[in-house]
């Protein structure tokens, strides 16, 4: 068989194998599949250079299916080249199955490097995998699949910006134009003019194409490989292609086929195949160095802002040849700079884009870098998604967010976040810390180099007094009793910022014979049970002081420990921000919300009676 | 003085009082302010037609500070038109000012909109105000002036998309070209035509201009406001313009000048001055009416999906002509295609980009539309910093969510919100429901339409059955308990779809002697204390059951709510999503998460020992 004949039978088993999938799930998306079926063919013969026995070796070129619904036509293609057996691929979206609804890497399933499903994701990620094969100097190219519908996320223009400003040439993304989105056509149609026009304007080399010819399509694929630049093919395709009552027509968006209609389909695309294809071998490639000098981590003597500290702690650690830090335009405010300056081979500006930024250290990590990415706390909930979709993806993301809370002061409540505790604990298998000087800055930003999972630090924008010696240990899960005695009558909880406050306002109370329990809750997940469920028992009080929103961040964390493992019995405040701040001084601020020394001090004595 | 004249004072007093407000507050971003002056000079001066003495009349311009640190530049335009006075300007960033770091809409201060100083949110916002005028016929335009750092925004480009699509004429954009960011040169510098070519590539008019040249600026002005197209003006401006030292220079952004550095710089720009300025006055406009018929809520006999019903109810509220729905592409799930039938000019489609859909329902509520923005839960999440930022913006917002939790079945962990609880608590001034029937669906989401500030309602993707009859009334901040007896020896607490498997686990446990009190806790912030209270006291064991991730959700708010008004005393138990989860069947991921009615009843056996 030539390859035009190859080809086109291998897309018509992937469309056979797509309706098959889903009509045997009860679910899914056969029609967007279809219309990408000959690109993937094309793809997986005879461009994609992958080594389907070693899915992690870093030689391999990496595919990102960034239309994650198309996952009957992935799972497919893993069939085709004999990662998955007939039988695993229908048990698609089976409880239990690795063939999810939308693909999920596993350990059942290295195919898939990382979780997609939720729109435009896929083009940061593919453009953080290009980037990391270049500073590893890796023969190999990060390809992708969008569809149209997506093209409407502004995270894809964010990374169309950055990939052409980074000049990056091992990145081709494709658009699957079926015109169709869940509920009817997306906003540009078959208009692939327009397509290119924007590609060209963010920089990009583009590629008009049939999408179902697969002689264009082999065309298109070398012309992109040798572009000198990101390129996009925007293929002209059809929803729903090969089968007549199903190819373009709308209404069937997300459905599976009935047995009956299956049938039929199946029948009009040929047949059911089994062909079995091996994509070319990706060229050698030298593996980087993952081992460096021994880390020293900087040992503080006086007070410091955190976020310097995270900012100096990131510069020692990069001796470790796999450090990367990736900023949104603040690395003097998140001093990411001080790596920068150090290592500027292994820091990536990412602009004010917040979305590719996290995405670009998800595509890092899967090429094994341990990418920390920084910007200010409050404009991480603009990557929210992408942080949720990376812990699904079980990826290592390290993420640091300064300027916490109203200790900011002035700039006001824009640029204070008071919702990152309860963005970062609510997701999975997240660690979330937030250290109050710089000696316990020091020791958890080292730990996070080793975290698997997602893992967060806040840090504050002033300078705070040292508090800890630079040999006392900071165990993620741990605390820090900063001071106690047999005869305290309340306890107060405090992290980062408030600690200070709590620990002033100890002294305080101390002077009027109140004795009053500190403890310095760095690790905010997971939480230190046992001390807090001590100091509850042993003072019968319990204070949180925050510089959060009173829902979701550390007083609800704490409530959450000491009702973990056995009956409540006692009493437990939270305080924390209650209104909405405007400007003012950080320590007006702190007065205002209640979160001062003197504030503390007043309403410990108030709960006192 | 002439025109020419005129603007030419008037922007080097807006530069002096720039620098004078931000040197007074010792903070602030005057280079930044500097850079724009002879815009809005122009601007203000003879193109945005408003009325100052009625800032909230329909009829006026809109102007949006997208760059919203430029702020000393914002308030002293409001100085220049009257309103506010010179020692209101000199009270920026001061503790209790309205004049706050980043422009904020107070009571004092309704010459501001709605909140910037998240980069990238302007231009959103001012499609959703030209959409707005649009929709009532009124012949105002909406104005956003934007930096340049934030075009590498996807939120500007989700903008871009959608206003040209939705073909406005009344949009007219200005970006501030001043080639600085933070910390250092932006992507494109002052490469205009590349700035032009993505804005021509989008759809939109644009016209690049000499941003320190009064006259071209005034003619852009004019071109601009006969396009009939949206329009990008593209300034080449210098940050710190005017000021020798501080020109197009690095090191200044976001920095105060001393006390002696301003008197320098006010004598390089002239010395103060005091003009003041009449914009022109806005074409009269008819105020649409806000009062339809009564509002027939629809009454539910047997069982639907709450995603069904929330659509039902908003074609039911259609009857209200200020009522406004935008989704994200997903009409047909989440179902504000109810509201497009019955009111097709009144329906937004805003395509898959959430950020633009929930800056759009900002600028619609600007001008009083009561705006509904739905899309899949999980994916409100791409939008959480604007509704941080609308939460500042004092807007009133209603945002519904639907397929929340692993109950959406085999569409696997990327679509099931499993944060948004969490994620909705942590807004200021939230309410945020999660009703479990039709009937309880219908009453939340008339009161909804009427609440001020950011409400969530979250909703079920699969049909659940009828537990409410359609004369109960549902009260935000109430609850009902569904079943209870003297006898009660435990209580479970659910939300949505675990209110229905918590009943079936009472069934279950009553059948063993067991008796249960069940609670609907649909409104999950703010919450019924006084029940929840009450439930603990009397059974003293209390579990919450949720389809959410175990942090931040329903378990810890009524923790939170068991904890506000005295001592604890009791167990509380939450069960929730604790693993990540794969695909499956509703029922089997309810099972294997532990929400199940078996699984509850099992877990409630074992804590009675």
């Amino acid at each position: 068989m030539d390859k035009v004949g190859h080809w086109s039978e291998l897309a018509a088993q992937l469309a056979v194998d797509s309706i098959r999938s889903s009509t045997a799930a009860g679910s899914g998306h056969p029609t967007s599949s279809l219309s990408a079926a000959h690109l993937l063919a094309v793809l997986w013969s005879d461009h994609l250079r992958t080594d389907i026995a070693n899915p992690t070796s870093l030689a391999n070129d990496r595919f990102v299916l960034s239309k994650g619904h198309a996952s009957p036509l992935m799972f497919s293609v893993l069939k085709a080249v004999g990662a998955i057996t007939d039988e695993q691929l229908l048990s698609f979206r089976k409880m239990d199955s690795p063939v999810q609804g939308h693909p999920v890497p596993l350990p059942d399933m290295p195919w898939v490097d990382v979780a997609t499903g939720s729109l435009g994701q896929g083009l940061p990620i593919a453009l953080g995998m290009a980037l990391a094969m270049r500073m590893d100097q890796i023969p190999a190219r990060a390809w992708c699949l969008m569809g149209d519908s997506e093209a409407a996320e502004g995270s894809v223009w964010e990374a169309m910006a950055n990939a052409s400003h980074h000049e990056v040439d091992n990145l081709i993304a494709i658009v699957d134009v079926n015109r169709l989105g869940q509920r009817g056509p997306t906003m540009l149609g078959w208009d692939l003019e327009t397509y290119a026009a924007r590609a060209r304007a963010f920089g990009w080399y583009a590629i008009e194409v049939d999408g179902h010819d697969v002689s264009a399509i082999d065309g298109a694929f070398v012309e992109a490989e040798h572009a000198g630049r990101p390129v996009l093919v925007i293929a002209r395709t059809e929803k729903g292609h090969g089968v007549s009552f199903l190819v373009d027509a709308e209404g069937w968006h997300g459905k599976a086929l009935s047995d009956e209609e299956a049938e039929r389909a199946i029948a009009e695309l040929g047949g059911e195949r089994d062909l079995r294809i091996s994509p070319p071998k990706p060229e050698a490639a030298v593996a980087p160095p993952r081992n460096g000098a021994e880390v020293e981590l900087p040992e503080y003597v006086e007070g410091i802002a955190t976020r310097k500290a995270f900012g100096e702690t990131l510069a020692a650690l990069a001796v470790r040849p796999d450090l990367v830090a990736i900023d949104a335009e603040v690395s003097n405010s998140t001093y990411t700079e001080d790596l920068q300056k150090v290592a500027p081979e292994r820091f990536v500006e990412g602009y004010i884009a917040e979305q590719n930024m996290v995405g670009m250290a998800v595509g890092m990590q899967v090429l094994g870098k341990v990418a920390f990415a920084a910007t200010f706390a409050a404009f991480l909930t603009r990557a929210y998604d992408f942080i949720r979709m990376a812990a699904i993806g079980r990826a290592n993301l390290r993420l640091s967010g300064s300027h916490a809370g109203v200790s900011i002061g002035e700039d006001g409540p824009s640029q204070m976040a008071l919702e990152d505790l309860a963005m970062m604990r609510a997701v999975y298998g997240s660690t979330v810390l937030y250290p109050c000087d710089g000696n316990s800055t020091a020791k958890l930003v080292a730990q996070m180099a080793d975290l698997p999972g997602i893992s967060y630090i806040r840090t504050t924008r002033e300078k705070t007094p040292l508090l800890h010696g630079s040999h006392t240990p900071f165990p993620i899960g741990g605390s820090v009793v900063v001071r106690s005695s047999g005869g305290d009558r309340v306890t107060l909880v405090g992290a980062g910022i408030t600690v200070h406050e709590s620990v002033t306002a100890a002294d305080l109370l101390a002077a009027e014979g109140i004795a009053v329990r500190v403890v310095d809750c760095y690790s905010i997940k997971p939480i230190d049970v046992a001390t807090l469920r001590a100091a509850l028992s042993e003072t019968q009080l319990l204070v949180t002081v925050e510089d959060h929103w009173l829902e979701g961040g550390l007083g609800d964390a704490v409530l959450a420990a000491l009702a973990s493992e056995d009956d409540l019995s006692g009493r437990v405040v939270k305080i924390g921000i209650a209104e909405m701040p405007g400007s003012g001084t950080p320590e007006e601020l702190r007065d205002w919300a209640g979160i001062s020394a003197a504030r503390i001090a007043e309403r410990v004595r108030e709960l006192l009676g």
